[in-house]
């Protein structure tokens, strides 16, 4: 056979992480943190295990879980989902992605994307047959011009994936950006497909700006979530996916054949435990902290740094340092000085300028921030 | 937009556990059981939670998984599978057949189906853009006619999809099968998809035969196995895919971009629990107990059983009861006797005679069964 797939890579944070592994380097690369879970949550787990909760969930999800959603979204974005047909819950958020864009993505379709992009949306794209339009924003202030943008529209334009707060770039959308979105999806057809996993880490005192809250976009928004990022379980591969009920039912279809349904104690769980909204509403406090801590502890080397405005990822520019481009450079930095972490361009489907830029992940205890800035000092 | 999905419904799993739940029924459809899963499993998922692996494990598996389950494979089926390249932990095994499926299935193919067929099969064919062809058993003995089957076989066949132990039939491969299938197989390239999930649950002193025992499929083979199943813990959605490295390949590229990984904490859980082979090798003799419990418990009802060889699901004749066709039966049977079972015709793509048989799950406590047997007796 030929493979369907001949240029395609392992994701790139497999690949930092074993090469982190490999030269015990401190591993700043893949987004996850290395401190524990809530206790409490876990305790939670093992009491629903042991009450029984081992069988299949419903394919739609626990509905004590979905009907928390619906409350959160309704508190949180000021929007109306109905839990048994608006809300299922995913293998994580990266299956409500790849299951979102087979739903709706057709062989000669084009996805427009704005990169640097999260590397699972361009396999799928492809996998469904059709094509991925970049859109590429650009350092140092990595904006969307949205006039410009709408010129990558065509007629056989399905899906517009976007992604705030920004994974890697750290870049949350402001009114001006969801006003411009919804002038320019009125007189389309095109799906939006809205990645919000980071939707409790925004700093600074912005607000997330979902699109759910956004009644313009209510009819054509799936909206993607995750209870790695939020819970502080990357390893649980819990998700969910929000959107209209026209919209589920096609997700469904692909989720129910895919996957079938989630992990039915932890849905349990993590249902009880939302009922205290302080479980998610201090992240953004607790994050900040985080980044303000790597900042300082990061402002005796000479990377050059502009404050992440959201995500647990902040980029360093490391211009003063070395020649490098990004991939050698991410390379160089784990063998050598021992911290990984992730080059840009793998976010990239076309060539880019050298930006002499890479993403450090900032969700890691105080003693491992510190122990990386020490080894980072001497550069 | 139009849907991709215009005739796709929802599995007849969700629609007769649903249907039992809202006439409290006793839910002998969907396959799954009853009773708790093993509590020193679900104190080794708690003690791996505790001691921290809540982050994302490697895309392939927890290497002390796949080493367990390399040594499991080669003592059970004397074959030599590589832990690292050629075992991928999954998302139970319904994310395994997809996956596989969306891997090397392209648009204008043809795929081979045996029917009556698990149903997440076609919907995934079809998705990939091919077509299934199905090979339809025929009651009473739903045997195989090589040369029939080898008949469907064209230029465009990419893949060929076998089930044993078969749900929902309950029939096991013998080594005429085995011969016939490689026989079948060798001038071609196309790939076999193995679906082996109640591998562990074969009666009457049968063995298992599972095609990673035959060398000459080891090239084109990827067979699929469901810790659901074998752990009596469906709801963990856990499995895993077994194939040659070039084929795993390809599976990873889905996998990887589809769900990632699998959660971490029950993957160390699973490695430790399967050091004791006995929590997997008594389970023919354990449910076998259960099947020949529930026959001997309907035998004062009208239905008609030729026992189960394998799965954990038996068939029932209930032409001497009803003359409803199957979906009709199964429904009044849910709503009326209060017992739910699985009718056949949704497991087949096209008309079949009408053959008066639904599916029992045995997978049950002993009062369950005999609760089951008292509400049908008087039929
Ligand atoms: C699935 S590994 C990727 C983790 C992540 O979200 C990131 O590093 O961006
Ligand atoms: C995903 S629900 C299906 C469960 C099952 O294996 C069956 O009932 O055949």
């Amino acid at each position: 056979f030929s493979s369907k797939f001949p240029s395609a890579e392992t994701t790139i944070f497999s690949v930092m992480s074993a090469l982190a592994q490999k030269h015990e380097a401190i591993n700043l690369s893949q987004g996850f943190p290395n401190y524990p879970v809530d206790p409490r949550l876990i305790e939670l787990v093992h009491k629903y295990m042991l009450a029984g909760k081992n069988q299949y969930a419903p394919m739609a999800g626990v509905p004590e879980l979905n009907q928390r959603l619906a409350k959160k979204i309704d508190s949180l974005y000021g929007a109306s989902y109905d839990p048994a047909t608006e809300i299922t819950i995913t293998a994580g958020a990266t299956e409500a992605i790849f299951s979102s864009i087979m739903a709706f993505v057709r062989p000669g379709d084009e996805v427009i994307v704005i990169e640097p992009a999260y590397d699972c949306y361009l396999p799928a794209i492809e996998l469904a047959g059709a094509k991925g339009v970049p859109y590429a924003l650009k350092a140092p202030d990595w904006a969307i011009d949205w006039e410009e943008l709408g010129q990558l529209i065509t007629e056989k334009t399905r899906m517009f994936i976007i992604n705030s707060p920004h994974n890697p770039i750290g870049r949350c959308f402001r009114e001006e950006d969801m006003q411009a979105l919804t002038d320019l999806l009125a007189p389309t057809n095109i799906i939006l497909l809205s990645d919000e996993v980071y939707e409790h880490i925004v700093f600074d005192g912005q607000k997330h700006l979902s699109a759910l809250s956004y009644p313009a976009l209510r009819d054509r928004t799936l909206a993607t979530y995750s209870f790695g990022k939020t819970l502080h379980s990357t390893g649980w591969k819990m998700g969910y996916v929000v959107g209209a009920a026209r919209l589920m039912r096609e997700f469904r279809m692909v989720h129910q054949f895919n996957v079938f349904s989630a992990n039915t104690a932890v849905q349990y769980a993590i249902a009880e435990y939302l009922e205290d909204p302080s479980t998610y509403l201090g992240l953004s406090a607790f994050f900040q902290a985080k980044r303000d801590l790597f900042l300082d502890l990061m402002k005796d080397t000479p990377f050059q740094f502009e404050p992440s405005g959201g995500s647990y990822f902040q980029l360093g520019d490391y211009s003063q340092i070395s020649e490098l481009n990004d991939v050698d450079f991410a390379r160089w930095l784990t063998i050598e000085k021992g911290v990984a972490v992730i080059p840009l361009s793998p976010f990239y489907s076309q060539e880019q300028p050298d930006n002499k830029v890479v993403r450090f992940c900032f969700a890691k205890t105080e003693e491992t921030l510190a122990a990386a800035a020490r080894r980072l000092e001497g550069l």
